[in-house]
């Protein structure tokens, strides 16, 4: 099946303890679109400007991934800025210019009416519904949110939740969509809003998945060297989702090999600034790190 | 096999957003002993004061725990009083009373000189010390510690770690102890100083096991609600080690199984007070969590 994402193409300068990345490409679908492609095809639907090149677009050549949805549009690309504590769980944002992503309505070209699975990335709700009115009733509508839309636009974001099966959002924003702080009772109410089936995010606490059949718990990797923490949550959402769409349904069993392969991805993701891991990882290293997980996790019967 | 335990019986006062308990059971060496004591017999060393009778002793009574260790000294009873906060991940110790616990010098009868498995609760590690100094070699000794210890006696600290095979700590005292933020580098440094086998409890996020034959992640259960946390460590550390001690032997496998068991019993600890929810438990009921467990962590090959 096909994936569409509709989110952030984007410049990221970063600064970690080990080092900094000067305008590398980043942008939460740049990471879900290269994550998701080694699983099933993507189509990108998205913004950039002028100043965004045949260089940048190298990272998503030679993959499933269709461009036709990514317009170029006069000014510049969306550039953040950010720096990391040096324990790497905290960052502070030093700029964020929206520039082209300012004025971003997505437009979904007619090939990409039909499309299996969307992933409506983390934009303004309103957009997001926009978004689903352009295709056909996907079988598949999973969606990323955050705080400023949480507390922005709660009534359209509730809206658009009513149409979304899988909601991913990290455990600090379960517990403000909610105003539960409890993760099981936050899943709950969040469930009762539209999505059937919950991922919270954890960071380096893993992740848990709620859905029909009960509640699945997986760790992340535990890493030697975390080098750079962004995008590691689109790359969890571009593996689960793109492995999902590649399986081509979404039982219980698929859901929670989904989650392993997310939290896989990312765990290749944090080992480099930018998509730099993700472009230079290969399917086999994918299923090792998946084994691994197993080994992580398995235990006997008494 | 046997397991002698050495730490705190206590009085507790706790406040959670739920109620107050006032002057109840508590003390790691209770928790340890109460959870260990389902998988096998217990040895209890400690000390409490004039004020603790029989009423207090009935929760151990009728459990294989052995009482001799347990020593009666002119005096009161430890009593920490402690207050969380709404959401139960932080508290605030309100007060201190070490009473005849200050004077605690551990005597281990005779009878117990031959203990296979030592439990060395949160005290001065020269205490911890002078325990093993009267016993025969165990097969396995296991120790916790804190902060306190940490920074207050380092250098006695690493003596007694000299002779640990396991030591169970929290995350922040893992990163303390090691002087490293990454938890894989952490364990790699702990395990240089002695312990072979490293827990690293993580409260809700689950515990991390660090042996010769790599990483085990157990998830926390996910619970709707917890009552009062107070003890859930000490109960882990007991449900641990008392499977250990059960099954004879600590090859990966049953140190896995161990650390799901500690987690299933915690689990139980957090939701009543003091040990409530312990003193009304049932094999059947842990065997059963065990295997809620299993389920809430299984995910097949690919």
């Amino acid at each position: 099946m096909s994936i569409l994402v509709v989110g952030s193409v984007a410049y990221d300068t970063v600064e970690t303890p080990f080092g900094r990345a000067e305008r590398v490409l980043g942008g939460s679908a740049s990471f879900f679109a290269v994550a998701a492609s080694f699983f099933s095809p993507v189509r990108l639907v998205g913004v950039v400007g002028k100043d965004f090149g045949e260089e940048q677009l190298a990272a998503f050549r030679g993959r499933p991934i269709d461009l036709e949805g990514l317009e170029r549009m006069e000014g510049k690309t969306f550039h953040w800025q950010g720096r990391y504590s040096l324990d790497l769980n905290s960052r502070d944002t030093i700029c964020t210019d929206l520039n082209v992503f300012e004025f971003f309505k997505p437009k979904i070209p007619a090939r990409y009416r039909r499309s299996e699975v969307v992933f409506l990335g983390n934009i303004d709700p309103v957009l997001q519904r926009q978004v689903l009115e352009q295709v056909d009733e996907p079988r598949v509508v999973a969606c990323d949110t955050m705080n400023f839309w949480i507390h922005g636009k709660p009534a359209e974001l509730k809206e658009t939740l009513k149409r979304v099966q899988i909601l991913l959002v990290n455990d600090t924003e379960a517990r403000e969509l909610s105003g539960e702080w409890n993760l099981v009772k936050a899943a709950r109410a969040i469930r009762a809003m539209g999505p059937r089936t919950l991922v919270v995010k954890k960071g380096e606490h893993g992740v848990l998945l709620f859905g029909d059949e009960g509640i699945f718990a997986a760790p992340a990797y535990p890493l030697e060297r975390v080098f750079d923490p962004t995008g590691a949550g689109d790359t969890f959402a571009g593996g689960f989702l793109g492995y999902l769409a590649g399986v081509g349904d979404h039982s219980d069993a698929n859901l929670r090999r989904a989650v392993v392969m997310g939290s896989a991805l990312a765990s290749f993701c944090v080992e480099a600034f930018s998509l730099d891991r993700l472009l230079r990882l290969s399917r086999p290293e994918i299923d090792e790190r998946y084994r691994r997980f197993q080994e992580l996790t398995r235990f006997d019967s008494l």
